[in-house]
């Protein structure tokens, strides 16, 4: 195996020193890297270096990697394993591994622990003092390395006999070689083991009597380089990523076509409210506060199904548990050949496959985020519940709640005071679980037929009752994920619908063109990235599944 | 089949006239939907109706459908056929089709051919009056369809023994029944058929005398909901897909994690230039240049390998062929174990991936550019070309144009001439594809170890030669497409390259701090979606392969 091969690089064939063999020359470079090495660590501030007491015979076992080695100086060919890899399968054989020195105990002064964490993953490795392998100086050296610093490690497999409690990988490391890669500052800001801790921990400690470190959200988000590092955050971007990917392969195989829409405005979009502005050389300009219109374009401009992956901005003072400023938007739009209910139908599939796939797929992730924050599985249906909103009126009836539904949504005041009334307390968290989890054993539905008042300009009436409209939001664990509608295809009716409700047709007249030259029927639907991953993994705040989260009181890191 | 059953809907249940025959009911509905329908038309301006001269017993078979019928009145379970799927496996079936009429023709009063598209491809419908299928009325009606109207036609597919000039598909349709579901205006900005046509067929026409009209880029884009009908743009935005699915599902397989870092950034990313900045609720904010700062930290928070696909936004003033202010970035960062090489694999890998798949996946979309662009396939070799700079020099020196590599790109006014004379004039262009494709065969190409005061002061030098870096660019048909490097990962050296260069380092602070807490030795590279697409085409405009483009002077639709 190749890995069996020294660590360091031989010496370059430039070397002078001919007379001397190849054997000694590698001996003699290896000591001259490690004390160049040696003196730029005692030259780093703050930062002690290996103290080179006494010549070690096994000095080129170990140390810091200078950094003109990390300059891609040469290939190698060794092979290396990753943490996640290393399983009772490779017993006995000798690997190579890059990772971080997540935690470090002596034992006396000949032994040594290291826990070394590779994405998520980690092993623990074992410096024991024995001749020709490993020098006291070495297990110096380890206990001297500072926690996350990133290391070289070769060494064999070894399977012990008890269950490993303090490694995700059930094998250890017997160390041979151990150098440093790159030094972290001794002191960090956050510890990766605080950060990574449950709720349910820090209470048992403290009634055990000892008070354990709870890092809160914003000192995680300043330090989010740390904070990324814990295995519940390494699970839920993966997970996010799967979200992403099965959302696109989904929509790929039903015949969509994936689009890029401009996030850079003139005027605002959907005419009007909370927008990022600025000057686009000279001329007012906006951020997209959705691809709604771009993507209804793409569909007057024969694309028949489109989907759109990218960044949606609002400038909203919202300081929720479910609010960004910058989030990740998920678009479709598609053409109706007769009825809107051909948009839920992908709705439904396309989550149902999803869930499906994430459960499936993403057990280890699911697990990882289980252990730090506890969840129950979602529930959902193989064809997923679809209530309309008057239905919901007679669910309310029937559990006491008289709900007059059209009564008072009229006036804009009202509109809001309804919107909120009937989407967030409502039809919308716990009471709203319960009733439908109980009824149905669903976490997951789908509420249409939403009355039109509450509804954008550009979303379709019912074709028997203009005071409904042919639109629907969608809710995972009583909260809205998903809206999506029926639009308007017709600009004279468009133009009709936008007057009346007070919107300036001059500052929507691209939009109103586009339909002029031919629009067919259409409807789709957005839903924020995060907030599929913060609602399906039961999470309470969508700051948790955000990699750099914006809102009104963080524009970094 | 069910697509034999009437087009328009059956009566309601709700109707009073209970002792008429189920058909006869029909026909009454039908009768009145189609006054209906020839009343609204007539009352909307300029928009002239069917005129009713007479009774026309045929009449519930064609008519403008009306608003109400597609507000989601109905699902009728009907089957649809796709305009690219009729083929003549469909023989003598009835088949329902929705799409544009494109093109209409009449054939004195009894006959009617008309161009249906969907999606970029054709069929000719045949009217043809006959006893208890097309009335003369019928055939008006479809003579009087403004262009681009969006219809649904029911008939018998045909195969006619010559082959089909006017459309795509082979077979014809035998209209029995035609409704208009949205009107086009009358008079179209541009025509489809003006904005399909190539350089080298207006060319023809003039040499035979006749003046075909040539429709300007900018014409285009103004109306650009029209353009996009053009088969060349289905198809440019189709491979834009494509190329986008290829890249992500490589990287996927690769082990890397698909992130998405954020647009709105404090300050300004990369320290300077030409950003657009705004007010982010009373802080001083930027949009993102370039997602390098955000990936490079998800590779410190131990994410191993990342992509992003998402805008990138550029205030710059360029006003050529080949910028935008906004474009799509793929962006790659990677831990690098030793070589910056690991990262040209990468790029190499996928590149040959991704042209191959899409030569095999999307041939039929290549063909359509190619009617309205011609173009020479791209070549490409199984193992990618890679040249250092050094031995480009060279290469030149043998070609008798001598440069001296170095010395003059010292000083910043130098390294900007030196930059362009070596990436635009020298390397790229005419010249540069005639000399590496005649001696290599190949138009797609690495070249690296560029000098390193050309690049990003966090680029890493070589170990060798301080002079030079671990950086490289890729080309395409002789234009730069792809930058990439190894990072510096040391806080202490980048911030000494940092003030090497005199960018102020408190600006970039959170930058280097997030390389204190232990960074892995790491590279990534970052290529524009819309380059790729218009390089591999050989298009001429990056225009053309941007759905709403924005530069310094566009910034609508």
């Amino acid at each position: 195996m190749s890995s069996e091969e020294p660590l360091q690089n031989p010496p370059s064939e430039e070397n002078p020193e001919k007379k001397l063999s190849k054997k000694e020359l590698a001996k003699l470079e290896r000591q001259r890297k490690r004390q160049e090495a040696a003196a730029a660590a005692s030259a780093a501030a703050g930062v002690s270096g290996v103290t080179l007491e006494t010549e070690d015979p096994l000095a080129a076992n170990y140390g810091d990697v200078p950094l003109n080695d990390l300059q891609s100086k040469e290939i190698s060919g060794k092979k290396w394993t990753e943490v996640k890899d290393l399983t009772n399968e490779l017993k006995d054989q000798v690997v190579l591994i890059r990772g971080r020195a997540q935690a470090i105990r002596a034992v006396g002064k000949k032994m040594a622990f290291l826990v070394v964490r590779e994405r998520g993953f980690t092993v623990q490795c074992v410096l024991t003092v024995a001749q020709d392998v490993v020098s006291p100086q070495m297990v110096k050296f380890a206990t001297s390395l500072s926690r996350e610093s990133i290391v070289d490690i070769e060494g064999v497999i070894s399977v012990p006999t008890q269950p490993i409690t303090g490694a995700s990988q059930q094998v250890e490391i017997q160390v041979r070689k151990l150098y440093c890669v790159n030094k972290a500052v001794p002191a960090l800001p956050i510890n990766i083991e605080d950060a990574a801790r449950s709720d349910l921990e820090i209470e048992k400690a403290l009634q055990a009597g000892e008070q354990l470190v709870r890092v809160n959200q914003d000192t995680r988000l300043n330090f989010r380089v740390l904070d990324m590092r814990t295995p519940a955050n390494q699970a839920i971007f993966r997970i996010q990523c799967q979200v992403e990917n099965i959302f696109r392969q989904f929509l790929l195989s039903e015949g969509f076509v994936g689009i890029h829409t401009p996030k850079l405005i003139a005027g605002s979009s959907e005419g009007g409210s909370a927008v990022f502005r600025f000057d686009y050389k000279g001329t007012p300009a906006c951020l997209a506060q959705s691809p709604q219109l771009h993507k209804q374009m793409s569909i007057c401009g024969d694309f028949g199904r489109v989907f759109e992956v990218g960044p949606v901005f609002r400038a909203e003072d919202s300081f929720t548990h479910r609010h960004l400023c910058e989030f990740t938007g998920l678009d479709v739009e598609m053409e109706i050949k007769e009825h809107y209910s051909e948009v839920m139908d992908i709705v439904d599939r396309l989550f149902v496959t999803m869930f499906d796939s994430l459960n499936e797929k993403c057990s280890k992730e699911l697990e990882a985020i289980n252990r730090q924050y506890p969840f129950e599985k979602l529930k959902y249906l193989r064809k997923t519940l679809r209530l309309t909103f008057e239905e919901g009126v007679q669910m309310l009836k029937e559990a006491g709640v008289e709900i007059d539904p059209l009564g008072d949504l009229n006036t804009e005041s009202e509109r809001k005071l309804g919107q909120l009334y009937w989407r967030m307390d409502v039809f919308g968290g716990i009471y709203h679980i319960g009733m439908l989890n109980c009824r149905y054993g669903t976490e997951f539905y789908i509420l249409h037929r939403y009355p039109l008042a509450v509804r954008p300009f550009y979303t379709m009436p019912c074709h028997d009752n203009p005071k409904y409209s042919n639109s629907f939001d969608v809710f995972i664990r009583g909260e809205e994920i998903i809206s999506g509608a029926q639009r308007v295809h017709v600009p004279e009716f468009l133009t009709e619908r936008a007057q009346s409700l007070g919107i300036d047709v001059k500052t929507i007249s691209t939009y109103i063109d586009s339909f002029r030259y031919g629009a067919p029927p259409h409807g789709g639907f957005g839903v924020g990235l995060e907030r599929v991953v913060m609602l399906f993994c039961a999470l309470n705040n969508i700051r948790k599944t955000s990699l750099f989260p914006r809102d009104p009181q963080r524009i970094t890191p």
